[in-house]
């Protein structure tokens, strides 16, 4: 480190969606995968052990990046409906109520098919509700994603997130109502607004072109919308204003984008929504990271095949992406002036097939830092690093100290 | 250590002023200077890193000793100026308004000098204030300092700390008006009567023959303070009470004896404000501390050098103190009953010649303490240690164990 400044201007914050493991046969696929660059940085920098929300807790990835930011999640998180939201492009407000949705395939009120046969044109019909669906005095925001899935804001006075879903979570049922989980005029209020755009959704697409043309295909109609995790919009203070960093972030899921756009930084939709099966685009995320650390103080990128694998249970496949993104990590380890963070937002262990609270595995590595003899990146040893155990909301306290740009408390 | 009594029953508490880093070339003052005694205390104790007030906090010297004793900052700390004004032995009260002061040159309205050309000889001109400035319901305290410094405190009904300096904090501007910060009655009184002191005082020095004599020899004259740094009194709960021990400190930063003071410790000043540029003056302490152990239970000691050299990014004389100061702590090896805690209140790397968040080594040696392989006072390695990672307010609660002082919580 001698050659370089004593301090860093800027931080690019990796995270490696769902990578760290419970072991499997005494090691995990991060423990076991080949990636010397990767090592590389473990060893020249400090690490540790992270519970991104808290010892024990479980989290999502979008409470997780919550806390890695900064925003505490107990505080700040109210579902994932606004996160989704903001992630496909709505321009949610504070006082929002979101909600995520589905198309589906609704017959004589039974939920048929909670994906319409995983419908993939949904243009027209999301048009269809843009014009038709009307309730006064609310605005009704609607907005499709990707294949089957939507985004469905209200807007407008004296609305609360405190209903139930539409959604009956599987198929052979009827289509639920909405319904107030508290006794405020505002729940009761949102709940019979909720019920009426889903009847209006069903007046205005079962006999839709598209459907009818679905339908002498043999393909079944997204006659219908399944409507699901109610939120306010929250409302987070800047990330400029809260770090004086001008910040971005570069990620695949809707979910990430919607938190870097809710606090107001440049976001960088890079791979499909979750489908990131080989190392390629992966690097492709890091190279934009990069590129974006031009024009800013502060990068999040989040790469999100180890999670995929996990989710499938796939110890070699997991290994693998690893082992083929790791050639990206090389040029991160001469950036002159840059603190870059390689860490986790949660376990996702093959062992699992989901989320687990098992603490991820986290190095700082830049100018400054107390390189500790820690030698491999593994969440299998990287409690012996300088950082020992930390929380997710320590990350930027720490990493802004390290950048001298904290302010002292006390004289 | 199988000799020794099974439990301690005083303490020694070390605290290295700033003597942490970030490393520099691999390295830091501690970790490379030859401290064979030091060494020996991590050796034949319990180690570890600790935030003193909490990971990614800059702390000043105040927050961090108030957090080391057992006293949260978040809660008690107000604000320098009674600390200060504690600490030249003005004894502040509940409900009073503290300020630290410099002596300054103020012309035609302008302040010219700060520190008045580093005046010395203020005895004079100190009585001078105490005698001629008066505000009716209100007893104006002043007292010097060392050097250029002094302080303020305003007793009396109704007074708010929320309130400006009037000290501009460079030369070539003008002297502030002191103005309310919060539009309460108490505030804006409290600004009132500052204004009214600054001008008494430019009033009552002005043409005093100190300053008269000054001018003469082409000095500049010490004809104004400047008030800054307002803080109400903060309630400590007494030392005694808290932990039934009777405590002393031995220090010479008046802010540190300041703390004491308000915790109703017996505080004695070794060494000048901020001029220990060997280790002498710290052995002197050292020495000291243990005679207060004759007569306390509990002896806090601050030495600082080495936060002097980290101001000045001087590693090879931080690191020289270390080894200057090293002798002191061999006779901390064989104290019969004696916890011994070795620790700094924040870093001071040479690199940011100033104070930073990461944290600092902490050892504790003596009867009952699980002795771990840790063989180097160091904050490159001390994490590896028993004590892991602590908080500031750890420390006593973590002693006071150790000396069998705790109260059972449950059954």
């Amino acid at each position: 480190m001698s050659d370089g400044p004593p301090v860093a201007s800027k931080i690019l914050l990796i995270v490696m969606d769902g990578a760290s493991d419970r072991p499997v046969n005494g090691t995990t696929p991060l423990a076991s995968a080949d990636t010397p660059n990767l090592d590389a940085l473990a060893y020249g920098g400090i690490n540790g052990i992270m519970d991104t929300v808290g010892i024990g807790v479980r989290p999502g990835s979008d409470v997780s990046h919550l806390a890695i930011l900064g925003y505490d999640p107990f505080k700040y998180y109210t579902g994932r409906g606004p996160f989704e939201a903001a992630g496909i492009g709505i321009d949610v407000k504070r006082g929002d109520i979101a909600f995520r949705c589905n198309f589906a395939t609704v017959e004589d009120g039974i939920v048929r098919d909670r994906r319409a046969g995983r419908i993939e044109d949904t243009d027209e019909l999301a048009r269809a509700i843009r014009e038709k669906v009307k309730v006064p005095g609310v605005d009704i925001i609607f907005k499709r994603s990707t294949g089957h899935r939507a985004a469905l804001v209200l807007r407008g006075k004296g609305l609360s997130p405190d209903i139930t879903d539409t959604d009956p979570h599987k198929s052979g049922v009827p289509l639920s109502e909405c319904r107030a989980t508290t006794g405020s005029a505002g729940a009761r209020h949102t709940a019979d607004i909720v019920n009426s755009v889903s009847r209006q959704v069903i007046e205005a697409l079962d006999h839709h072109p598209v459907n009818m043309a679905r339908k002498e295909r043999g393909l079944l109609p997204g006659n219908a919308i399944l409507i699901r995790g109610a939120g306010d919009v929250p409302d987070l203070p800047g990330f400029h204003g809260k770090y004086g960093m001008k910040g971005a972030v570069v990620a695949s899921p809707g979910l990430i984008i919607g938190i870097g756009k809710l606090c107001g930084m440049e976001c960088h939709t890079i791979g499909g929504l979750g489908i990131e099966l080989s190392g390629s685009v992966a690097d492709e995320k890091i190279d934009k990271a990069v590129a974006e650390l031009r024009t800013h103080d502060f990068v999040l990128v989040n790469v999100k095949g180890a999670d995929e694998a996990g989710h499938d249970g796939d110890f070699e496949r997991k290994a693998r992406f690893f082992e083929e993104m790791d050639i990206s990590f090389k040029g991160l380890l001469h950036l002159p002036d840059v603190l870059v963070i390689v860490t986790a937002d949660h376990s996702t262990p093959v062992s699992v097939r989901g989320h687990s609270a098992d603490p991820v595995p986290i190095v700082m590595h830049g100018p400054g830092v107390r390189i500790d003899d820690v030698d491999r990146y593994s969440e299998l040893i990287a409690h012996k690093g300088g950082l020992t155990r930390i929380k997710g909301l320590d990350v930027m306290p720490i990493a802004m100290d390290l950048l001298n740009r904290t302010k002292k408390f006390g004289a």
